[in-house]
């Protein structure tokens, strides 16, 4: 376990009034453990006492996996065992206040509240996140080893290497997911291609629908990379040759991405880089088809804080670490984003994506 | 969405006093919507009140996505709006009684609680999970298509098509992930490779050991096949020539699954076959060996209700399906497991998968 921040979450808690945090789901757990819980109706929970030793209640048939891991102490429950009853023992009757992972399920969350009814609940991020946002230079060398591994997928696509028309869109985003994993991603996250007018929905996943010609692609594509931290990266290619419009819609992205980057500088409010982007799109007369934040932070999980949203007034620190991707979405017709992960650093923002931001023409 | 599922719903919140259903991660929601939500920090929830009409909290970017494969009425909301409030306001101020997916996060959980405190709460699966364990005919041939892609791998696996010896456990993995994506899969679950000493740890991953000769082999893999539902096989191979010791505790693991999915049949109850598999495991002196349930439900998610386990005394329905999936595993030395998806039927237990049960030994 890693000793500086069990310290660190320790003093937060003190800070916060917190008795006791129990971490499941989610990238808390194994930042501060190395082990990943499972996700499973089989809880496996790390109580942290605010005093007193940490164990992990955790089902007995994965206790070896997790003891090849990790050195916390384990206490494996049998299949006719309540693990909801073992949690509350070990959190014990005096606590009031107690953290849970944001992503534990509802249903040990309700058993947790029955057994323990005079606590009161916060989500564990509230501990963990100003913690975990902040990465320290081993992290940052992860995050860029996997931007540096979805750059070269990346470089793929805008080279043209990657077939695009007369393929359907799931077929090309099985080959971007499998390049992602010859590069040394351990888990595809998500590999979206829009075309045509299925680029206008930001959250589009790929259909069957076959890429022509004439059509603005835009894929958004990364996941875990040997190790744990994660990619993310959006680049935006067009089928033959790009009409005006198209063009012009895409100088104004690429102008507001290159500026949001640069006022990524410490201490600049988040909410304010999402202004910076938001602005140059607004004023290009493209406001309402830019529908989504500015970004997200990154890490161990695909998004975590800090959020470059509107109402977060949270400065950047050092090490934050966060994508920076808006985008221009035409209902009906096309839609087009740009991104890339970046760290501020007291050096200024450091942008761990290097593939090319230029309009590409893809021709095969 | 399915009118009749939606109809049996509200008959069970009806009988079970629930004003409101809240459905976000899990397969309630694309059970009864063909949608499932999003993992993600923004907010996803389909609200069905006993009476009056559902609707669809969704974050904005993903309202095409979810109006591209369902009919349900939407409520999108904008990066700067309080998702959680608008549930709220959707449950209404009467709401005494609210049931939330199991797998709904808990910071949401915890939200609603706040917005909502005169509310009291439950697991959705009190409500859906008598429904949604009890398959259509349609639901079981989905399962069939599944058993039968991820039998077409385990058949290589046993005819030797794929190497073993020589090549680390997470190469093997990865080619078996490969496999079953050809075979139609769209998403992979799990893929368990555990070689020698490994073997004896059932959730075992599948580690950088080189699979040597002499040695057992379990190997669990399945996910998610086209149209949603659920593959899960396990199968064991040797490699090379196995001594007596371990010929004779896979006759005894071999019996005993055999056994165990005679016994499911309708009316018996979930906790009898697995005692059934377990007398046997044990009369011949490996009881403490055996250190898991026998099986558990499998639908549109992995582990799903009914669980074949001690203490659960629900009886077998016709349309339950199962895993029956005994293992005997002998810490530091080898383990192995057999497992096969299995329905209930008024005709007796119909086993989907059908790749060959006996002591596979594999030379490559």
């Amino acid at each position: 376990m890693a000793a500086d921040r069990l310290a660190r979450v320790r003093a937060r808690m003190e800070e916060l009034g917190v008795d006791a945090l129990l971490l499941s789901l989610g990238a808390d757990l194994p930042w501060l453990t190395g082990y990943a819980a499972h996700e499973s109706e089989r809880l496996t929970m790390f109580v942290v006492p605010r005093d007193g030793d940490p164990a992990m209640v955790v089902p007995g048939l994965e206790a070896p996996k997790v003891a090849s891991v990790s050195t916390v102490a384990l206490r494996p429950w049998s299949e006719t065992e309540d693990p909801v009853k073992l949690v509350a023992a070990l959190v014990g009757p005096a606590a009031r206040s107690v953290a849970i992972s944001d992503r534990t399920w509802s249903t040990f969350l309700l058993g947790l509240q029955e057994a323990m009814p005079a606590v009161s609940w916060l989500a564990s991020s509230t501990v963990t996140s100003p913690l975990r946002a902040r990465k320290d230079a081993d992290e940052i060398e992860a995050l860029r080893r996997a931007a540096a591994a979805a750059d070269v997928v990346a470089a793929s696509l805008l080279g043209g290497e990657i077939p695009l028309i007369g393929r359907r869109e799931v077929d090309v985003s099985r080959e971007i997911a499998q390049r992602l994993r010859d590069e040394g991603h351990s888990r595809v996250g998500f590999s979206i291609v829009g075309s045509g007018p299925n680029g206008a929905s930001p959250h589009h996943d790929a259909s069957d629908k076959v890429i022509g010609e004439g059509e603005a692609i835009v894929c958004d594509f990364g996941g875990w990379f040997e190790g744990g931290y994660c990619s993310d990266i959006t680049r935006t290619v067009f089928t033959g040759d790009p009409p005006a419009e198209f063009v012009e819609l895409y100088e104004v992205l690429q102008r507001a991405q290159a500026a949001a980057v640069d006022a990524a500088v410490v201490g600049t409010p988040c909410e304010d880089v999402d202004g910076v982007a938001r602005t140059i799109i607004t004023d290009a007369g493209y406001g309402e088809y830019f529908i989504h934040r500015t970004g997200h932070g990154i890490g161990l999980e695909g998004h975590e804080h800090p959020y470059l949203v509107s109402g977060n007034d949270e400065p950047l620190a050092p090490g934050h670490a966060f994508s920076i991707e808006p985008g221009i979405y035409i209902p009906g017709r096309w839609g087009a984003r740009i991104e890339d992960i970046v760290v501020a650093t007291d050096a200024g923002p450091d942008s761990l994506n290097r593939a090319n931001h230029d309009l590409h023409v893809v021709e095969a």
